[in-house]
């Protein structure tokens, strides 16, 4: 025993595993986390950690993995109601028979607010503790982010034409701005310029985003290379790809949060490093769309931050970070030829500090560092489903389900404790899905 | 009421949603499943079932929707006690320096029947209640797969090399009438011969196994244009590709269990059709091991019979047969360049009655129909990661994971209740697995 009087701390979190992210791809058996003031302040063996710390909590979890809180870098979190709305229909006929005509029945407020409460149940579930949001009605995105204690960075959307958010070019940047204002010193929630995409947005708006994220210090969240048809038509109206317009107009830079990303030169992915841009990778919704497939491998071979996001439940159908981190590990290999692609800790890794780091958030969040927050999650390994336990990084990529997921924390508060959501009405929850799926029926057989 | 007297049954299963999957893409709401003898005797609505049948035993599910089970339509089990012991690596370099080795340590009855128990256990937990099994000892297979009451085709290896199995092609050969003989009565397992790979099994040797299945009426379970270097291989020692080679020896017709089929040209595909030979997609393995893109739409649209197999633990690394399905329906989309391809249950049928087809068992499962076996998964799908519920099939395809599975019958015997499985000792099987990850560690480090 030591001598030294054990300094107070919050919470210990001691694990059979730590997954620390940083360093790259190292496994600490039996260590522990320690949490004050929603802050990591130790990582450490559970030995020392007993010594050193008198926690006013401790929750021993010998059985599991302790990892960062997954990053889900691109979501569209309202349409959690839309979730299996419409299937396995081409893009066209899914947007413009499905999508767009339930979307403008019930877009406002309710919708955003009940969809994203569905969400961050369904994120906490499994282990995600962060969102890079893109939808309408931001303001009611943090509100909603922030009274469940969610960590998140909501778009400030950006379109072409009228929408029940805003109703000109004009106020489309009003808004913007009021909600920025509103948020713009917030531990949780952040913000970021989110123009749609390259066919919706036109140059002059595209040059008013550039000048307000430089001036706000702002990322820019887009929609870019999603699908060849995006690229064709850019070069029959802009006589340029899309990535050609964004650099002409000095958006393509280390402000830039890259979505998709299917098509793509090799002059385009070393560019993408040159200039650090980021890249989200979603995996399964450019297979579900039939979009294309993203040299996820080439990109972080570059020297690209890496990324993964699940899309919007209407094309996912799920805000699974554990299984859309094993597609894109395995995806990567075929589409690479090369079995080492993009390996399991690389591909945890994107999944944590790379959507830490797109976001502007990595010096909060995406690696269990001291000083960082407390954004935790514990992953129960003791299953059958993952026994027996060879490697613990291989098994949590290749092996594990979100439902594995026990115990979550954000900035040190505790969010799920033994797979219970802790201040969430889960019944309340469903029973309001029920309700919006009720009113979408009588929209749609209307 | 009916004045009518009721019939007895053995049970009647009662469920929101029963998914037949014959007739296809269709989702009975509120109906019962009556079964005797261990046989489906009915499918009706609750209402009148409840008028109908005395039953000894009701298990009512209104949240969940009630599916055949899912057939596993290529595995090697026993090597899901090598679950994630070697991943990320080329595949020259992760047989010849990590699983070869290992298995040539371990590989034994014992290695066999431990593995293959522990997959049981797993398959069970995920509504897999049927498997096309591929490894040495089908003995012990057999056996293991009986004892728990687990429906199999157990495959008669074939290879030209000695193994722990047999020391030469007599000896492969007479072990695998043995074998055969033994089970050729069995209500719940049959044998399929199963020779390795063209890379694998010379000219005389096929030609063996092609006279012997016809004469014992036996399908042929064979890996076949898994990779490109496979066919490039054949074609500079035998001047023609596998599958030409096959078909000059005999082997190209409606026998053949053809697995992994990424390399195909598109009259390849349509002599597929008109051989009747079934391909099994393992999209989680081609992706995991960058094998290629089994063109699966295009094999279901030309009349190929679909089946969807996880491959061996070693390479995926579950037996997750929803994620595998999942995989499938995602990837035929953006293969196919058609987000119309392989839709929700198209790919659901290719994980039941496309696998029961493959392995010719389809008189006796893969739908829900009066007069086959009673093998049924239940799917609980009132968890709030498949609400809103609108579409079921869709739900079960895109949405669900396989720990939303409550109940699993195979022949009418209950093997999972309420998740719990119910004649296997769950700790036992996982204790069994950490002895066995010890005995690897040790025969890895000397």
């Amino acid at each position: 025993m030591s001598d030294r009087t054990p300094d107070a701390c919050d919470l210990l979190i001691e694990a059979g595993f730590v997954v620390p992210v940083v360093p790259h791809a190292v496994v600490l058996e039996n260590h522990a986390v320690a949490v004050t003031d929603g802050k990591i302040v130790a990582v450490l063996p559970v030995g020392e950690a007993r010594e050193r710390f008198r926690p006013k909590q401790v929750v021993a979890r010998p059985d599991a993995a302790l990892i960062p809180g997954l990053v889900n870098t691109h979501a569209h979190n309202p349409m959690t109601l839309l979730r299996g709305v419409a299937d396995d229909l081409p893009l066209k006929v899914w947007l413009q028979q499905h999508i767009w005509p339930i979307e403008a029945a019930v877009i406002g407020p309710d919708f955003v607010s009940d969809g994203i409460t569905l969400a961050i149940a369904e994120m906490l579930r499994g282990g995600t503790t962060c969102v890079n949001e893109n939808y309408f009605f931001p303001d009611v995105q943090a509100a909603t982010y922030k009274r469940h204690g969610f960590r998140a960075r909501v778009g400030l959307p950006v379109i072409d034409f009228p929408t029940a958010w805003a109703k000109s070019d004009d106020e489309y940047f009003e808004r913007a701005g009021e909600v920025h204002d509103q948020w713009r010193d917030d531990a949780l929630i952040a913000t970021a310029f989110a123009p749609h995409a390259p066919y919706t947005v036109n140059d002059a708006n595209f040059e008013r985003v550039r000048m307000l994220a430089d001036q706000l210090d702002l990322p820019v969240h887009l929609h870019l290379h999603e699908t060849a048809q995006e690229v064709q038509q850019s070069q029959e109206q802009y006589g340029q790809r899309p990535i050609a317009r964004l650099d002409r107009l000095g958006l393509f830079n280390d402000r830039l949060i890259a979505v998709h990303m299917t098509q793509l030169t090799e002059a385009e992915i070393h560019l993408c490093a040159e200039r650090g841009v980021s890249v989200v990778h979603c995996p399964e919704s450019n297979l579900k769309l039939a979009s294309g497939f993203c040299p996820a491998c080439a990109l972080e071979r570059a020297g690209v931050t890496l990324a993964i996001g699940t899309d919007g439940c209407a094309s996912n159908n799920d805000l699974d970070m554990f299984s859309e981190t094993r597609t894109a590990a395995l995806l990567a290999k075929a589409v690479a030829q090369d079995a080492a692609a993009l390996d399991a800790a690389t591909s945890l890794r994107a999944a944590t500090l790379g959507g830490a780091k797109a976001i502007g958030f990595d010096h909060l969040v995406g690696s269990i560092e001291p000083g960082k927050q407390a954004d935790l999650a514990c992953v129960d390994l003791s299953a059958l489903e993952t026994q027996p336990l060879h490697h613990v990084v291989s098994q949590l990529v290749y092996a594990t389900g979100r439902q594995q997921v026990t115990d979550v924390w954000i900035a040190g508060q505790s969010k799920l404790a033994q797979c219970e959501l802790v201040d969430i009405d889960m019944a309340g929850v469903i029973a309001n899905a029920r309700q919006w799926r009720e009113r979408i029926v009588a929209i749609r057989t209307t």
